[in-house]
């Protein structure tokens, strides 16, 4: 290993091999704030010192685990003694913007709130937001194919990418950098490098798709009487405002309740004694045109009975207001710790019934055992919090197995869009079928024979 | 071959492995009306027949030609009396439709028309649209990554697709027939089977993702006086109408003029005097509110100098006439015969030098040559078409290099939305780099070893 790193340090620098305390005093896991155990942390400056820092890993064996903003929710970034770790920290310039084409050029370590940014200055947006925008890096949100609040509208990270450079385990540079929205110009390999976190690749640039700025932007808070009434709103929205509709994300009471009137850690806009509540946002250009059909659209959505309560924000702080209580993740864990946190896919008509079956059973194993349900519904994601007073290793099992299990049945996924990493590694099968796990290890096996790229995320190791 | 194909017909029936004439009266090009030469053509009714009879094809290392609709544009159909084609055209069956969840699940063999009117009658619509709509099929599309005219609004085939069923090479059948909007468990696998035009496995099922169904459509014709005012008008119809904007084509005059003035096939909405003309569509619910959104958009427009002219289709008939100019492709046969098409991908800006330089080019060479260029601008993709008295290979050769060569340097593509088939297999290198392409072959070798689906169709056998 000495060896190994003293040449790596001819490549980035000796400042840029970080180890010792360099290495213990950075957290890899948001969560836990686990520190990172790794040999050591490569910081490559460019595509080129990254692809001969591989080459010399592939000659030595060593395997390599690759860190973005370190987000990420299933220990993705999870280090063992005997691996490296790869950290794009400064590789995370902003190369070119085309504004006519609407395309933005960058390297994987940008944050994505400096991506929005960069994007605005153009009068154009970055579409992808979640609530970690601050720290998460573009080429974690690729690897990781990252969801948000507004995928209903613009789709997942998947959708934004166009061109995309990555650096496979033996050093080679994969360069598919086209800018254009329609190539079909032989197999389409950037989506082997999207969503697989890591393991067949480095990302390490990117070509993203801009979207026209939206400058007129509508939030309200509704109240449904019951889940008809959730899925008849979302219908009744698409049909209504139909590209306009940006966001449609649920609470259920259990966790609106908790962040506002039980906790009083958010002033609630509604009272909080409705089975659901819905976070709706309409964007568009024309101001008073977007905000007609807004109100129209909600209007005849009361009539409908859709609807018991609603209240439109009327400024940025009230659409503050109400976002401050989805996003209060710190509220949820203050609140419920220990606690567990899954995020979950199921189809939309089968979410009520999950919900409150789950619930049940896990009052039934502990009385004092709490749920909390919320998330992007028009997604069929649900993302759900159990708190039973314990996290010990045979509680996790036992808690995975009450929300994991039905989803097999219902055809749902254990894993919406945080990934597999370690976490969820087990429970794999549940959501996918031994041939496509066999397929996924044809494709590791293509890619990366000797294992080196965060070895054992996703695929645990063959018995 | 003969004791090949008794066990095969034990399998789907006697009736269902045509051969002789059967074979031979089918035509496997739209363009050249050239017949097929497979040995037979097999009709399987299920997936798991399918699956018997490649594993039967696998053992005897038989290759196989996969059909669909045969609207395809790059000899993708083409077999030889060496191999078999197997036809999807029993297996067209809509399965389900999901209308809360937005999903059907359809078996490949279904024409995409049917999968359209199929949404309509539940009141949702599959957005995917393209001129050969009544034949094409959703296997074929979903293995060309068919694009079409509402890409600019709805994205290519692969994001319509949310799960998918293929069957390996060696009889395996990869079922990842999830109806979730997300699903980060693991590989995204159904996109190896998108776009790689039947090479990697074969589409024989897929869950779609529907949209709601927007009654209120407008369509407008308009003639912009330069192509500064084209992508000016780009950009404003995409701020103006957000969301709403479902169709950006454009015509430059040398194919309106050839199709409406020249050619008396088609009335003229518009004088055919202005260099480029556009097909402007808006999708939404509320007729009047959308009708306003548009009609001020254009006119701002108008004021802002990127329109000089503009028609609103009034009526269903004024939009069909619009629509005809665009979709003559008999037309441009008719006039322009024997010619040449391409379906090529390049930076919105370069466009304009692009189309005068190939002219300049084309006419150096061929002084009564001609150029027809229209095509998804809003998706960066043109078709041009070229005429030049001659389609001997010598003649072919020349033309491809003088509508290719020049897209290397652009970053653009030889192939948006056609793909590559044999057609274009020499011109891929100029597309991707070796890197590229050597992954493409480590996918290829991974999931089909024996070469024996669509052989040599993408990548040409290796020197």
């Amino acid at each position: 290993m000495h060896a190994l790193l003293e040449q790596i340090a001819n490549i980035v620098g000796g400042g840029n091999v970080l180890t010792g305390d360099d290495v213990a005093q950075r957290r890899v896991d948001w969560m836990t704030s686990a520190s990172c155990r790794a040999a050591a942390i490569v910081r490559p400056a460019t595509t080129d010192e990254l692809a001969r820092v591989m080459r010399l890993c592939h000659a030595a064996r060593q395997p390599v685990v690759t860190h973005g903003g370190l987000t990420g929710l299933v220990h993705g970034g999870e280090a063992s003694p005997e691996e490296l770790v790869i950290s794009l920290e400064r590789m995370n310039v902003i190369e070119a913007v085309d504004p006519v084409s609407g395309t933005m050029t960058v390297q994987a370590g940008a944050p994505l709130q400096t991506v929005q940014e960069a994007a605005e200055a153009h009068d154009l947006t970055f579409p992808l937001d979640l609530g970690a925008r601050g720290s998460c890096t573009i080429g974690g949100n690729i690897a990781t194919n990252a969801g948000g609040v507004r995928v209903i509208r613009y789709g997942m990270m998947r959708q934004q990418v166009l061109g995309l450079e990555a650096v496979l385990a033996d050093g080679t540079v994969v360069s598919s950098m086209s800018r254009m929205l329609k190539n079909n110009a032989g197999y389409d390999l950037k989506q082997l490098f999207i969503g697989s976190e890591g393991t067949l690749g480095i990302v390490t640039r990117a070509v993203l798709r801009l979207q026209p700025r939206m400058a007129s932007e509508h939030t309200a808070l509704v109240a449904c009487p019951d889940f008809a009434g959730v899925t008849g709103l979302l219908a009744h929205m698409g049909r209504s405002l139909g590209g306009s509709l940006a966001t449609f994300e649920v609470m259920w009471r259990n966790h609106y309740a908790l962040l506002t009137e039980e906790s009083g850690r958010n002033t609630p806009p509604l009272p909080a004694r409705w089975p659901f509540y819905a976070i709706i946002e309409s964007l568009g250009n024309d101001d008073a045109l977007n905000a007609t059909q807004f109100s129209a659209a909600l209007e005849s959505a009361f009539e409908a009975g859709l609807i018991e309560d609603a209240v439109l924000a009327q400024s940025d702080t009230q659409r503050q207001g109400i976002w401050a209580i989805r996003e209060d993740i710190e509220g949820l864990i203050d609140t419920l710790a220990p606690l567990f946190t899954f995020d979950v896919s199921l189809p939309i008509p089968d979410m009520p019934g999950y919900a409150d079956e789950l619930e049940r059973s896990i009052r039934q194993r502990w009385p004092e055992g709490r749920l909390v349900v919320f998330g992007h519904l028009g997604d069929g994601n649900l993302h759900v919090s159990v708190s039973v007073g314990s996290t010990d290793p045979e509680t996790r099992a036992a808690v995975e197995q009450l929300v994991y299990a039905p989803l097999a049945e219902l055809g749902g996924s254990v894993s919406a869009e945080h990934g597999i990493g370690l976490e969820k590694r087990a429970y794999l099968p549940l959501s996918r079928t031994p041939e496509e796990i066999s397929l996924m290890r044809t494709l590791k096996q293509a890619l990366d024979p000797q294992g080196l790229l965060n070895r054992h995320k996703i695929l645990a190791p063959e018995e």
